[in-house]
């Protein structure tokens, strides 16, 4: 027996050449995803928010807030505090001072406690706005983004509105998921009375690298996901395709991103039961290497004439949505069971782009009308959020080009 | 602002002399407790399941199945299966071999693929049965421990059926929660028409350590959890108050465990709120050191005369107990929110122990009766196994002691 280290088969290719039963012990990158650099601290301010082509972590905590306050300027206000609180948590710090105001132990801590002694994690924390938030409750309504246009619906999606939209979203990324909980539930308790917990999520194992310093991860299918992401070293295409820039519209949004949440529910017990050459043949990647169908190895270039036309690689391929790329940030979660002997595990997506009319939207709709993952796999919640610019100094505050 | 590494406060003795408001500088132990040991491989043969004494890996994924044959001979064939693959999986290796029988691409995977490439990750996996597996179907009553005695039902618990119970639990822990949801996952797959899952659970932020070299983690009531948890170099306190006997009734548990477990939602929100002196004298320890009430270390003597009469650790203390210890090993739990603007979030508690009859529940009577505690948590579900001992060499299964 092999150790994981080694991969359990060859390239397509390769098994075809080296026929049927052969298996080959092949080293993979020396880095695996899971290694924790638990005293990483990424910066917080700078001209775009950190946790979007921050090297991708391996853990998620994922809020959307309702807000439950009418007053703009408590919004704001609350937007200033959440930031001061973001500035510190990244940098692996409190919330606040212990014991509140002055240190007096009569009254609650301005920290839950939980992360006290644990390392900064890498934790990141990026902020979103929902279309809902542009309703005619806080005078934003001309300051919408036509970007941030409604998603269609999309065939066979079956959605859950407990569990979609929000006012608000925080993405909060670190490698011990601790940490992320941590920042998470002390933006929620700072936001107490002005907004409310939506819905929240967690997820691990990343499965997206974005980074090519990065081993590509691999999703509750089994197979690497992410090999061909926008990645931070690619500088042109991030301008091109991730960042919003001044005449996109929305000047508030320069320097911003768009971001579409997507839980997608796997029956991964159905999965499990598939062969081997149906998987592959479905992705369009061998399930070892992850090379495209007719390559050898992870990173060659697809042939997308190699494989069948409703591969899912080839679907969503660039060259199919007018050179259209995503920069994903998806993570795996496992919420338990579903009370029918099966594990409610999958992908709670996570794309960044700058706007999703011409990204996110034609993709999804090729996906959802042709790719046969979709007999495996079904949308249950979906989110789309504008990304403000990041802070780019303490005087500054997560939407101040929105709200000032 | 002081960084994490250090804590926020005095210990509560400490606290008192230098005044209110004072904060000191503290270093913690160098030693985070999500400081992740990747390569870590733990022995799967011994006199002992690992996964007990383990020193806690950081990371949990819980489940309990339903036997839906009723088989005895492929529910004893079953756990000999189960047995090969844990042997495989905690080593680091696939579940099986890659391409099913003679690697033929026409099968589906023998393993899941999802863990490729990720290190071995201090993977653990312990089973368990659950009283119902005595019932009529498998000729096992004669054969049920006195020591796996249904729970009494505790005041004030309302406990949901569908995550309670089970005929057979798997407990794995790792560094790396996809490491062990594949694992788990792939015991589903093997098991398939066998068992089904009836309740999954995932968890971080192991709560208590079970070694003197492990610092002590928090909860999410954000307090240090476990200081004086049973340790794995407490040799003679595990003989007594950890590992079945022969002389103790069922000879077949000789070398075995008996776990409880509960999930205990904490109203996190509820206690955010409650001021510190409240939270430290209802636990009987400060929050920043965990030094018992009127002490200034952790590790310092607890004086049960300097607390509350109802403060949770003198309730729990071995003292009102007849020396009864616990060996917990429970883990931190969030599941999304609750739908009411909460967090969905508190402590899958796990504990070892000789006899439940007295040492849990005795001290659960007693903690459900009047700890001040109650107010902010609520036990959801509950789980009773009786753990065999461990799988001495290759030629022995899982419960080999229980079937043969």
């Amino acid at each position: 027996m092999i150790s994981r280290r080694q991969v359990f088969g060859l390239g397509a290719a390769g098994a075809v050449a080296a026929g049927a039963g052969a298996l080959a012990a092949r080293t993979l990158p020396a880095e695996p995803p899971a290694q924790a650099h638990v005293e990483e601290v990424f910066p917080f301010y700078g001209e775009h928010q950190a946790g979007i082509v921050t090297p991708a972590q391996d853990r998620l905590h994922f809020v959307a807030f309702d807000v439950i306050t009418t007053d703009r300027a408590e919004l704001a206000e609350l937007l200033q505090e959440w930031t001061a609180a973001a500035a510190r948590l990244t940098q692996g710090k409190e919330a606040g001072a212990f014991g509140a105001t002055g240190g007096s132990r009569e009254a609650a801590p301005d920290d839950t406690g939980e992360a006290l002694g644990l390392p900064p994690s890498g934790l990141t924390l990026t902020v979103g706005f929902g279309p809902s938030l542009f309703d005619d409750r806080f005078g934003l309504a001309a300051k919408r983004p036509a970007a941030l246009a409604d998603l269609p619906k999309f065939p066979g999606e079956t959605l859950v509105p407990e569990i979609s939209g929000g006012d608000i979203c925080v993405q909060a990324c670190a490698h011990d998921p601790q940490v992320a909980v941590h920042a998470i539930r002390n933006l929620a308790r700072i936001g107490f009375g002005r907004v409310s917990v939506r819905y929240s999520q967690l997820g691990f194992g990343r499965t997206s690298s974005t980074s090519r310093a990065q081993a590509t991860a691999r999703n509750l299918m089994g197979f690497k996901d992410g090999t061909n992401n926008l990645k931070l070293e690619d500088a042109d295409l991030l301008r091109e395709q991730l960042w919003a820039a001044p005449g996109d519209g929305a000047a508030w949004m320069a320097g911003g991103s768009y971001l579409v949440t997507r839980k997608i529910r796997m029956t991964v017990e159905t999965w499990d039961r598939t062969s081997l050459r149906e998987q592959e043949e479905i992705f369009g990647r061998d399930k070892g290497e992850g090379a495209p169908i007719g390559k050898q190895k992870e990173f060659d270039p697809v042939d997308l004439s190699a494989m069948r036309p409703d591969a899912h690689v080839r679907l969503a391929h660039p060259s199919a949505h007018g050179n259209a790329h995503l920069l994903r940030r998806g993570y795996n979660y496992v919420d338990g069971s579903d009370g029918l002997g099966r594990l409610d595990a999958g992908l709670f997506f996570i794309a960044y782009q700058r706007d999703p009319r011409t990204q996110f939207v034609p993709i999804q709709a090729s996906l959802a009308k042709s790719d046969p993952l979709n007999e495996y796999i079904r949308h249950v919640s979906s989110g789309l959020f504008a990304c403000p610019p990041g802070v780019v100094d303490a005087g500054d505050y997560w939407g101040r080009t929105l709200f000032a």
